[in-house]
């Protein structure tokens, strides 16, 4: 049934597989990317044999319970659901499911392997069941621009990374008339239930989406699944988003060639800004992977109420040290979304965007005059460069793009700029050579990493169990992650109860908060014990290329083992 | 004997290696890294038994015969060595070796496995031999600064990247008092020999040595060894140079996620800028293994004196036919030397030159009226970024540091210009959003490939047996490279032979040229029979992470293979 794939490492001649509807068909696999496909998913053990669901008790919010419990009257207060065995088959065995799949999003390792989750449990349990792909996203529900999954389709996806089985979108149902699209599809296809693989804002309005079926007695299901690469979209039933775990050990595998690049050389400080705009834990799961002697971690930097300055000092301080015992070298970390974290920084983007949706900016400056004292003072002490980003580059909402502001170089203009005024005081002598580095979309789209794809699959056979026993409103939840994959658990949280709410434009409108990098949680006091070491003393490990094979290919992510109470 | 490694991927308990003189021994190792440490490394079998060396023809030069003559009196016309299997050990076995080694210019993996290559062979062969690592490169040699290499203090170091373990420097062997000092330090240390690993110019400098030595009638032998992850330091007897086989599969695993990235979204056009100054065959082989839409290739660009416009319009070219058939994404690779292949680039580089030498640069841009025209005409063509790059960067000796020029940036702007045109024209309808990307140094730190780790080792034991049967002024050299590892062949070249000179200040400077892209090589003209079909349908290929075990680890690159004549 199956297409064959022809390896193209070992060079062969006439290596081109098959052309057929898929984009990757018209492409050639690599010996790497064909050794995945075939690569054997181990299901938790609860999956292989019967099992039953059991119901938890009735379930809350995360905060405004009561609004949350206006804004979602049908699904308000359910239970989460756990597979526990059974002795005997629960579910229907000859129900015939119709469902339809969608990423939501940008892209994360391990998508397509959530995808064919669900495709093998309908194939397995439900035979006879369709699988619906809807294509670029949300807008291919509300279009109804869908493709129709089968074995053949799904099979060069198999472990593979990227979403482009049936790409994704970052359109959202939000207006009525959207809501209305889409419940013209789910009648149009007869939908049984839809999955929708995504981020906060994407559960979000997947549990929007199952409140308005469930409202207008259709049959229709909606569950989510968690993913971001940022990972935090996550919770206590739901320990980790998928693409976290790839994401960061490519990250890291860069971070500790350029670590022995630092230290081999032994003159630059490399600068490296790691994806991350919202939540710092990109950076923090790659400090623990690798050592780096300065992290710049968002979240503290908040709570701390840091100013851009007291950031530079603490940088130039750890190169000052380093100086005296002969280390003029370094690797530092910058999350993307530092300048976020700063609140005088927020304060005078605030003031510029007003500034610009209102004023002529002058070139000679008088516009300057409409900043505050302390937002003038700010903005003159950044580099021109970053004076630039600031002024020029808007999103549609005219709002500054952050990710498009190159952190690490302002940083290190800014520590060159500290450092020359400690030359001339006499306590700094030697060269500081910056050398910045953004990794970012390189991380997004590779080979999910062992964990991600079993996580993955078994968050998309999860799925598949939860739509044959009729639930909705619930994301997929795999659990007990730092044990074998044997014994991880099974079962669904309802999306309600991750919930809280946010007033916008007078209206309360239901989210889930994105979870932060906790400064009492695990990870972040390991960091914290640690760093002190790693500033000074190189302690730099090089995690490499992502090993599929061998001794620690299946181990997960740090942060993930630590919140867990694993030792690691 | 070997200290012992704690993994540290299994993040277990107390995990710091035992601390010694070596920085190494300060960090903890990674998963992988330990496990590289004891990965068996097989010889051709050549030196696995008896052999005897085999003197080849008398040599000539790469050109200018006659002056190399002059140059080198003493080594000029020396034949090249081939060791082929004998009946008998024709090697005293008694003999004790004073040897010096020493790391020269950047970093390339595979560093540390030609020194483990001949420290094992002169344990094994010349038993009671001295290994000494000079420090922080020729400086090293100069100020006789070294350490004495043991088993212990190797071990850590075998099979990881980085030149940490006695660290590289970029000085150089020059001036009469320079070579006083070298001598000084052999005969301190008594030196019988000296390994030199290096790149062109380090390899050059090797056979000065050499000359300088052998004419004052000192025993110490000096050989060269091949490194350069550029790879432009290649002839018929050494095919290809180490480090480069990793940087390329490292920069091709991201280039490959970031094609899946373009793939999925669907709206991204990334520009990639790869290192290789001089020449363009890391550009060249990551394209061989990846299969971007476009990739510019220096030397093309030279040998049809093409302009910068030229290389804008070839790129929107493309991008133009690809929105018909509704792709509005795609991956572009650049060589970090571009501009310095573009004639035009050269002349307006020359003029700033000669203007920020001499003239002073006022505001108002009347300087500008020093340019000719031409050059006038393509800086105002030039985004403002560039220009300012131009201006500003300086090296010490006033010239442009081009690889501080974000050419990956310029060509974004220009591509955008160019198709703000089209649109004005009604030929392009679209939105194009550039992504930029600079991979650099992650590439040359990674751990080596098997295939750079085992070729490393090949060509230190080789340097071994060259040094212990009194060889001098030859690089050491492998071959046979596209079979197994048991038929390479092992021998030295003369380094006289790889010469040529230029003419500077008057004298003539012997020079190893650096090998280009070859417009009529084979790795060249099979990209140029595949690039109009990678253009417009997407052939992406992803290599993945490197994987050190498994199907396809030990094979090399697409370059040296096709150069061979192989099939890939």
């Amino acid at each position: 049934m199956a297409p064959s794939f022809v390896p193209n490492g070992g060079f062969a001649a006439g290596k081109v597989a098959p052309t057929s509807v898929t984009g990757r068909l018209t492409s050639v696999y690599s010996e790497v990317q064909n050794s995945r496909i075939d690569y054997e998913l181990p299901l938790p053990s609860v999956l292989q044999r019967p099992f039953k669901i059991v119901d938890g008790p009735r379930s809350s919010a995360a905060g405004n319970a009561d609004e949350i419990a206006k804004l979602f009257p049908h699904l308000f207060g359910q239970p989460s659901a756990m597979l526990v065995p059974s002795e005997t088959e629960t579910l229907p065995s000859d129900q015939k499911l119709k469902i339809g799949v969608v990423l939501s999003g940008g892209q994360a390792p391990g998508g397509h392997n959530v995808i064919s989750g669900i495709f093998d449990y309908l194939q397995q349990r439900t035979k006879g069941s369709i699988l619906y792909g809807f294509r670029g996203g949300p807008a291919g529900i509300m279009k109804c621009k869908y493709v129709e999954l089968n074995s053949d389709y799904i099979y060069p996806y198999r472990n593979q990374g990227g979403f482009d089985m049936i790409c994704s979108g970052r359109d959202k149902i939000e207006t009525p008339e959207q809501f209305k699209q889409a419940e013209e599809t789910a009648r149009k296809l007869d939908l049984d239930g839809l999955v929708v693989i995504g981020g906060d804002d994407s559960n979000t309005n997947a549990c929007l989406l199952a409140e308005n079926f469930r409202s207008k007695n259709m049959k229709t299901q909606v569950l989510g699944c968690p993913k971001t690469i940022d990972g935090d979209l996550k919770c206590k039933e739901v320990p980790t988003s998928f693409g976290f775990d790839t994401a960061c050990k490519i990250y890291a595998e860069m971070i500790g060639n350029v670590m022995i690049d630092a230290r081999s050389t032994g003159k630059y400080y490399h600068f490296v800004r790691l994806m991350g705009r919202a939540a710092s834990h990109i950076t923090l799961e790659c400090a623990l992977q690798t050592h780096p002697n300065i992290t710049v971690i968002g979240e503290e930097v908040a709570a701390k109420k840091l100013t851009l300055k007291n950031v530079t000092d603490y940088i130039v301080d750890v190169i000052c040290k380093r100086a005296q015992v002969n280390y003029n070298y370094g690797v530092i970390l910058i999350p993307e979304g530092l300048i976020d974290f700063i609140p005088e920084v927020q304060q005078l983007i605030a003031e510029l965007n007003e500034i610009l949706a209102h004023e002529i900016v002058d070139e000679g400056g008088l516009w300057k005059k409409k900043l505050t004292d302390q937002s003038l003072k700010l903005f003159e002490f950044l580099p021109q460069a970053i004076q630039e980003q600031l002024m020029l580059e808007r999103d549609p909402h005219g709002n500054v793009q952050v990710a498009k502001i190159e952190t690490e170089k302002m940083l290190i203009q800014m520590v060159e700029t500290e450092l020359e005024k400690r030359k001339q005081e006499g306590t700094y002598k030697f060269e500081f050579k910056g050398q910045s580095h953004f990794f970012g979309y390189e991380g997004r789209c590779g080979l999910p990493t062992n964990f991600d794809a079993m996580y993955c699959y078994a968050l998309g056979y999860g799925a598949g169990v939860l739509l044959h026993s009729g639930k909705t409103g619930l994301i997929s939840s795999v659990g007990n992650l730092s044990a074998p994959v044997e014994e991880w658990t099974v079962g669904g949280t309802a999306l309600t109860s991750m919930m809280d709410v946010e007033r916008r434009h007078g209206k309360f409108k239901p989210v889930i908060k994105k979870a932060m990098v906790e400064l009492e949680g695990a990870p972040f006091k390991k960091f914290a014990s640690l760093r002190d070491d790693w500033a000074l003393n190189n302690r730099y490990i090089s995690p490499g290329p992502i090993q599929f094979k061998g001794p620690g290919a299946d181990a997960a992510n740090h942060t993930l083992l630590l919140e867990l109470g694993a030792r690691c």
